[in-house]
């Protein structure tokens, strides 16, 4: 590749152009294959970043039949990764018979801070906030108009030493952003606030030891939580899979303890809970690396990296359950720019933010029970290796012929690129 | 939404109208309207994962002149989220003048368990497993053939107590996948070994005190690691948006030390990177739940959740580095099988997996750059707002010169959909 000066200003035509000049590959029609019919949605579409120069996609599928607080819902699921969305229908399909999920929201706060430093004692800072910390709340009053008509808004407010780095403090902005992710709202009251806490602070002549660093929202939210659990009775099921009721779940627990103590498990384990999870922040246009970062990063809370769901047995009943942290918006941002993002939020009968937490969190518990229930039976082989197999197969432009007896041959075999070549040749 | 039996039976087209039926909304239009031309390939793309009805469609951009380890590379990016490519690009400008990104691999090695349970002493399954080490990996050995002779395969095999699980024990597998990212190869490995495990105990008749709960994979690669960084010579900067370089970038580290104590903070900073990361994962058909499981895992490994990457400043040198743990591939998977991916890879010229780990890396640390910059100068609402306004205008349907008129006025107001709407009227 070379530099290339003033790239952002070229059309999509002369970019893709320069693309190809450059990577002396021709590859101009996959690049512009899929792209909408209208071409005003194409355009709206292509300002969602900069210098899109394609559609990206990604396999949207549907896992029908998830009963969830007592109601049916088919799931809008995006993921590349063969195996999820069969997971999560499978996972629906056996707790149907069982009471379906039950979700609930703990809470719904979310927060954002202002961080800066002060080189004088602290006294003076926090006399200094507590006598303005009205004009403060209302310096914000344009913005959060809106959201305080629709029942949000600011919560509450406070000045925060940072423990570790000395003359660091944060304001700390609790806020309900009602139906909205919120970040846009967030950061525009935090930012407003920062303005006039510096105006303030200078009109108290303690400029000279002051100083903003930034403003902005936080994705860490374990105020802004659901649970999500699934329950049954041990007696009312002869087996599963082969084995008895007592053994599977007795088996299974043991699979979410080990999650609990081995962080090598346990990254794994919540990497499972997310494929669940992710398919449907993602098919609902809301943001993943937001949802991504406030579930890791709330794994370890307790000062050790460990399983985001739990199982327990007590008395014959066992209780499968999430408690996972996701601020996500059914209005603003994509939700309603994205055309298949809104098809989807039509497809779940048009949720609160609320209602979609506990559908994802259903759905990324659902996504950790069948993985977990491969793992301890079959293998998770068994199920990746079938599309997997297919993949490789369309790939090598195998006849059906061909497919039939690779199928057969692989069935009982590992499945590599090179196994199924050399099964063809 | 009601109970629908044989969903999965249903072709595309009974699956949608099935859908829509039950919706009760007719978005049939906008369902269809992104597809391949190409039928065969639209078909491939269905069968990544089960249930597809649709192309769900990300905008895929390029980010041109990175200048990584002396190369100039063109940089495929997917994002649903503006200011994403933007601030890369505006990093990449800025760190070409001095010298570019560093990246280099530390490390490439994955990991992989066969977790068990053993009630007897532990001396008895050290020796089991002693005496069996050598036959535990012949078992393996027609499976990694192909890996072995690209100079890849086991490196080593361990047995592990698990320190807070009574009577529970892992196999520990650390392998070299090369250029692959190695999912499958990896659980093959693990499947074969604890079935010849299992075999093993049961001849040496220990099999009523044992049992494998489950063999996998882990995400939490601390040894697949690889680090970016940049740096310069304060002398060599008069100013960067108006403040000494001095100032700018002593208030730079701050910001990144705030990132280090502070874990609301931490979690954002890193969701920044991610931001730039996984633009990269996706557009070159990596699995990002699996790099976001990696990265914030490895975030809290000191038993604190913090910043992934960490700014100095000594004798007037600035550095600004990023370690991650980042498990790609390069072949295999859905790299070769997205067409987009492919492209994506070839744009790259065909890296290995080792030189995309340290593109990947460097777009993360450009993202967090250029976050960190908005954020300490004029925050980080003025490039995010700019793309906000004209997504809500073109929503609304306003005229050019409306969206002129807007632009103008929105300059120093903060942005929502209801006062757009407002302005306009």
């Amino acid at each position: 590749m070379n530099f290339i000066e003033g790239f952002s200003k070229f059309n999509k035509t002369q970019k893709i152009n320069w693309l190809l000049d450059n990577m002396k590959v021709d590859q101009g029609t996959t690049l512009i294959e899929t792209k909408y019919i209208d071409d005003a949605l194409q355009k709206r579409f292509e300002n969602f970043s900069e210098n899109t120069i394609a559609n990206f996609h990604l396999p949207f599928g549907i896992a029908p039949n998830f009963l969830i607080n007592d109601k049916v819902y088919s799931i809008p699921m995006v993921t590349e990764e063969s195996s999820v969305v069969a997971a999560s229908c499978k996972a629906a399909k056996f707790w149907n018979e069982h009471g379906g999920f039950k979700a609930y929201t703990k809470s719904m706060t979310k927060v954002g801070h202002v961080y800066f430093t002060f080189d004088l004692s602290s006294e003076i800072i926090e006399k200094v906030f507590k006598d303005n910390i009205e004009r403060l709340l209302n310096c914000t009053r344009a913005i959060s108009l809106n959201m305080d008509k629709r029942g949000g808004g600011i919560k509450s407010l406070e000045l925060l030493p940072l423990d570790k780095l000395s003359n660091t403090y944060k304001l700390e902005l609790r806020v309900n952003t009602c139906d909205a992710m919120g970040a846009n709202f967030i950061n525009s009251l935090l930012e407003a606030m920062s303005a006039e806490f510096r105006k303030i602070v200078i009109e108290n002549h303690f400029e000279n030891h002051f100083e903003i660093i930034f403003a902005i929202l936080s994705n860490y939210t374990p105020e802004c939580l659901v649970e999500a659990s699934v329950a049954l009775n041990l007696n009312q099921i002869n087996e599963i899979d082969g084995m008895s009721a007592q053994h599977f779940f007795s088996k299974f627990k043991k699979a979410v303890d080990i999650a609990k103590f081995d962080k090598f498990r346990a990254t794994t384990h919540n990497k499972g809970i997310m494929n669940g999870v992710d398919s449907v922040v993602i098919a609902t246009g809301n943001d993943f690396r937001a949802t991504e970062a406030a579930a890791h990063s709330f794994a370890c809370k307790d000062g050790i990296y460990k399983s985001l769901s739990e199982a327990e047995i007590v008395d014959h009943f066992f209780t499968f359950k999430l408690s996972l942290p996701l601020a996500l918006g059914t209005v603003g941002g994509l939700t309603n720019l994205h055309p298949l993002a809104s098809l989807s939020l039509d497809m779940l009968g048009k949720p609160s933010a609320s209602e979609l937490m506990q559908i994802a969190a259903s759905v990324g518990l659902a996504q950790n029970f069948s993985a977990i229930r491969s793992l301890i039976t079959t293998g998770i082989q068994k199920g990746h290796m079938k599309m997997h197999l297919l993949n490789i197969l369309d790939q090598l432009g195998a006849s059906v012929s061909q497919i039939e007896d690779a199928k057969k041959h692989f069935s009982d075999k590992v499945v590599s690129f090179q196994a199924v070549r050399d099964f063809l040749n």
